[in-house]
């Protein structure tokens, strides 16, 4: 069985993320990441503000992406968000973009680590999440 | 006597900053007004940080903006932040923008509260910020 | 008869748009606006990058806005958009935004005008955007 | 011989770039590797706008980036940025940032490619380029 904890949303491009080259700007796509992962993680029960008033943040480690082609204004974008990985104490989204002629755009990784709030200190992933995610078998050991 | 509460400071449009007409997108000016009126508070001795640190929170109440001529990508701009009012609660900061040829581009207005953390709730101004500000005779009765 | 030309759109606040005081960061909502003037153009048969590929911008010559409560991260927001006078070389718009409780956050206005590409040079109202605007009586004289 | 083809700049993170969390916001940094890059090749004697003025554009392919340590508002930051490779068609930029402890806080890479408009068509590196860089021993056969 392989069950895939994955999502999809849609979005324009703005105006103001796009740039005078008229792509939209290369460093507005870590938001776009952004909102995928959150709905992702909403999607299976993890609200990722009621986990900050819980004292857990998420930073991001590490972000890779590859701008396979450009995207323009008013563009109407589908972001495919997948969690693929869960260790002790991060985790791996993989990202896709797609445009309206269903061409993939983009190709997106990040990893986030689990911090504790209020002195930012790294902690292991707290148990009740690897409950939630132990149905996808994305878990590493 | 007229002693202004003034400063100026220098900076480029970045790229990231344009959009697609080719002119700095026009949302990306409050980030340069708060460069302004933080580096002008800072000048007569308030570190806005320190401020939060300490629990006293400065949100922008009003925000005017008048956009004379386009900043295009590179320019090197001067923007002029005088303080022009204190009162009881609030502080009124107007903003000039000048580009290399020394035509003024932009002008602005921002009124900012005073609010108290964690409750988020309105201040009156703190005493001390008061007397740092008396020589300047912007004090409202 | 009184034909409003207005609009409402519902967006969530990104974590990228929040500030450390944990307020959707004022400088922002400029991007909102645009988003909201851009869906009550496209309402009435104007689509902004339609009008960009026939030579025709539209920069915003003012902007003013009260921030009456902050927003949050993740909060739900209701903008509603309203063109209310056309002249002959301008466009005003205004805005109010609510939050999920039905309470009103913000109040903005802009003013906008129309330039031709590639000079940059300020142009009258091309006379089919005032005809399709004709059945809003919004256009002064 | 090992003449490197590097730079460095200086800058304060602004109130606009931070996040809820009190972070630099993530996607923030592109826009700070944009400036070092485009300072980096400044100093070589390649203006970027004027490049585009001559109709050559300077996408970014690919961005990898490690965050190794939070920045804070108002820190100051130095970023170093090094232009490692030059082959037929594209530039490679290494990157590093530095806090006011000389503790390294981030680490990056982007690749960029020439796009000649108006038709946005890959192009080979123009020659003019490919002189001005032979002194730094970067190019790659």
């Amino acid at each position: 069985m392989d069950l895939h904890c994955q999502n999809s949303i849609k979005f324009r491009v703005r105006y103001s993320e796009t740039d005078q080259m008229g792509y939209c700007y290369y460093g507005n796509y870590a938001a776009f990441l952004e909102m995928g992962r959150v709905e992702c993680l909403r999607m299976i029960g993890i609200v990722y503000s009621e986990l900050e008033q819980m004292g857990i943040l998420l930073p991001v480690k590490s972000l890779e992406i590859n701008y396979l082609l450009p995207a323009k204004y008013d563009n109407l974008l589908t972001l495919t968000t997948q969690l693929v990985k869960l260790n002790n104490a991060s985790l791996e989204f993989h990202y896709e973009i797609w445009n309206e002629s269903n061409v993939k755009i983009t190709e997106a990784k990040t990893t986030l680590v689990f911090v504790s709030t209020p002195q930012l200190k790294p902690m292991r992933t707290p148990g009740w999440i690897v409950e939630k995610l132990k149905v996808y078998e994305i878990i590493e050991r």
